[in-house]
């Protein structure tokens, strides 16, 4: 599969509105987008750092994957987007070397990206995923 | 502070032998440096994503904080390292806005960069570094 960059980190957090003003004031970066991923459960909000974004995600409600990280590990980082030419290669490519997929086929994500999960059991405990324009 | 990207994203890892043949046969990146920093007590192995570099890190001791870590909240994304002008004035403008801070002065970190640590209490979770070189 062919890599081209991180196209976002996911990082966990219980509420935006309290997290925001750290990344804006402190860090100096500016919140360019907030946007409801309804089958996700979450609410994002879109930080730009060279060439990858920064994707915090509050839960919209107790059943969210989100939610449940947050009880178990604690806010932080819940995943590593790679931006890939091809999902379905990219896919395909892990099945065959026995990765487990959370996704076996693409879908929707946020900021109109097509997007599929690997599993942390496959991943040495990194929740990856793949994005594609 | 001017942030122009993100340097590296930590990842700790039980074992570096066991993890790196997933980062180059699955996602078909290279290691091309493997380094112990021993103050730190952890063995590192880097991979380049775009401008971004993974760096897998193994603890060599049980003291090592990423040891502790792994105890903890299991294999995963250990800390996010960006890249300052000036680490000296990010450390400044972050203790001034009432970010508490590891790293009260710089230190040298893998591959020759001058780092320094924030405290996740003061991140949102995140265990947040800075990097010069």
């Amino acid at each position: 599969m062919n890599i081209s960059h991180i196209e976002h980190i996911g990082i966990a957090v219980k509420d935006l509105q309290t997290t925001i003003p750290y990344y804006e004031k402190v860090l100096g970066l500016k919140c360019y987008n907030i946007e409801e991923v309804v089958d996700q459960k979450v609410k994002t909000a879109f930080f730009k750092v060279g060439e990858t974004k920064l994707e915090l995600l509050e839960p919209t409600s107790e059943e969210s994957a989100v939610a449940k990280f947050i009880e178990k590990k604690g806010e932080g980082v819940h995943h590593i987007a790679f931006r890939v030419d091809s999902i379905v290669q990219a896919l395909d490519e892990c099945e065959s070397k026995g990765v487990q997929l959370i996704d076996k086929t693409p879908r929707k994500g946020a900021e109109g990206l097509t997007i599929a999960f690997l599993h942390p059991k496959s991943t040495a405990g990194v929740l990856t995923e793949f994005c594609e324009e």
